[in-house]
């Protein structure tokens, strides 16, 4: 990176306000030194923490937003409400406008998304943009999209879903031809609906930098059996959930059966340090930062209830997705996908 | 139970064959003694099996059939292979006709639903029948479904889902007036697509016997926050298996690091009382027995890959549901959403 990066940050976003996500900057700055941030909320409660922290004194400016988009907020009526005066706007427009370069927020994803598509626009043949989560898996990480970004998808939609996640994939997972699977309710050929069975037809015909899987069912996305998994964004989103979920109600069951006797609580104390690296290891922070794809500019949605640890991943995702260039290669990957999709409709015809 | 259960039993079904499945019926003999089994299958592999345990021996008879689905076979494949000659559509004969009250198999899930829908029927105002499953939770278990019986579902079929799987809880859960949730990507009114509203709407509107909860997101489910939570079977079978995966993925996290140092090694020795009672808990052989729901019978489906354990909470199921008489009141439920269909098209139109 040649010149300086500059992130805007929609401080107002998220659960717990700025006080819980800026100190993350601190830390992003001590990883990236050179970074600087454009802060955008409420002036009389960002300019205090700024202050008093030397770090953010120098690496951020603050920009007086007169409003915040509530967490509960309808897409349409935060539009309404907080076009150009929301933190959040005014945190896109300067993408748009070049005083930026990418965009973190950890506010209200359904308002995020609809602002982004107005401010920056989806790019050319993206009807839908997608959200692509990082999911941890034994065997690393996998980006799992559309994990919520807009609801249902057709076969052409998903394919730009593919195509967008395996340029995710080759940037950030540093795989030169990432495998590529559509999620489904079985690994054979007829399964699923008629939607995924088209886009993995229409995958495995175009030449792409890729490795088409095929299928990948629901415990497959775990076991990493695919660098990027592709699906609508119900079911993507429900998939998350419930492994979140899964993974929560096993931390509570642990931490019940090993609390009921005085050597399972031995035994746990013994074993702590092995807990600490598990729970290291699976920490949903160091997932934190979905990427919206097939916009013009660099989108990153952190967890609402996210710290300042996780914040500060978030921040580093939109970092690695400039680094890289993500935006360029999914530009090329849809515009090679357009040219086959004409050579192949001159074919047909 | 005034009369002697029979239960079919097909027992050329799962991964492993019958000298894995059979040693359940022991079990299941063990805790309800009345009970008896109609097997079938290739006899020359069941006799030895059903010949050396007694209490095989006085529970079982043993019914020749010629022909077994294949795990992988094509549903319309099985049905024309196996019609009348495989011993899965023996079983479910057995129940249309009365010889047996439910059947239990561990075969083909696709192949099961088709020979079921041909062979016993689905009940009046089914289109489609649904598999249910019991999901352990932080609460004790839930009821899911469809967790992929069909792919896709309308708002009416959904709430018959929604019926269905409350007659179930009332039976099974022990809960007179069951909370039912529709898995959705948020839980406020205007989430989601216009089936699960329209569906979510519907059952509010009408004056069944349950807790009409809204949505349920994705970890909601473990969390235990609805007695039944109803979906379409993609999505429904994508959460579960996802679920499954990510338990899958931290037992073997977990394991990976409690092996990495002596302390942990200790640590896990002495809590290793606490681990087994969380693998009992989590144990998914104790939620085995996923019923399809909408049929003209009890039929329940094991796991291919399951063993004796297993295989006895599947058949347990089957008992549990005709101890219950679910059948009765699912049809019950249904009738009452048809009468009261009539009579809100009148006073609409």
């Amino acid at each position: 990176m040649g010149r300086e990066q500059r992130i805007a940050i929609d401080a107002m976003g998220g659960d717990f306000g700025p006080s819980a996500l800026l100190p993350g900057l601190v830390l992003v700055r001590e990883r990236t030194p050179g970074v600087c941030f454009l802060l955008y909320g409420d002036r009389e409660r960002l300019d205090p923490i700024v202050e008093k922290d030397p770090v953010l004194k120098a690496a951020c400016v603050v920009h007086h937003a007169p409003y915040a988009v509530g967490m509960d907020e309808k897409p349409a009526q935060a539009l309404l409400r907080g076009r150009k005066t929301s933190s959040m706007w005014q945190a896109l427009q300067a993408v748009k406008t070049g005083e930026a370069q990418g965009v973190v927020s950890a506010g209200n994803t359904g308002a995020l998304m609809a602002m982004a598509k107005v401010v920056l626009g989806a790019m050319p043949s993206i009807e839908r943009p997608a959200l692509a989560a990082l999911w941890p898996t034994l065997r690393g990480e996998s980006i799992v999209l559309d994990v919520g970004a807009t609801i249902g998808a057709d076969a052409s939609q998903l394919l730009d879903f593919a195509i967008m996640g395996a340029s995710m994939a080759r940037c950030l997972l540093r795989v030169s031809s990432p495998s590529v699977g559509f999620l489904n309710v079985g690994v054979e050929d007829m399964k699923g609906n008629e939607v995924v069975k088209e886009a993995s037809k229409m995958l495995r015909s175009l030449a792409l930098p890729l490795t088409a899987h095929g299928f990948v069912e629901g415990d497959g996305i775990g076991r990493g059996v695919c660098d990027v998994v592709v699906t609508e964004g119900f079911t993507g989103n429900i998939a998350l959930k419930t492994a979140e979920g899964t993974a929560q109600q096993i931390a509570t069951a642990l931490k019940a059966v090993l609390s009921q006797t005085w050597f399972s609580k031995l035994g746990a104390f013994l074993a702590r340090g092995a807990f600490l690296a598990l729970k290291e290891k699976m920490d949903p922070k160091k997932s934190n930062g979905a990427v919206f794809l097939g916009l013009n500019g660099v989108v990153v949605k952190s967890h609402g209830g996210t710290d300042a640890l996780g914040f500060a991943h978030a921040v580093d995702v939109a970092l690695k997705m400039l680094e890289h260039d993500v935006m360029a290669q999914i530009a090329q990957g849809l515009a090679f996908k357009s040219s086959m999709g004409a050579c192949d409709a001159e074919v047909l015809h």
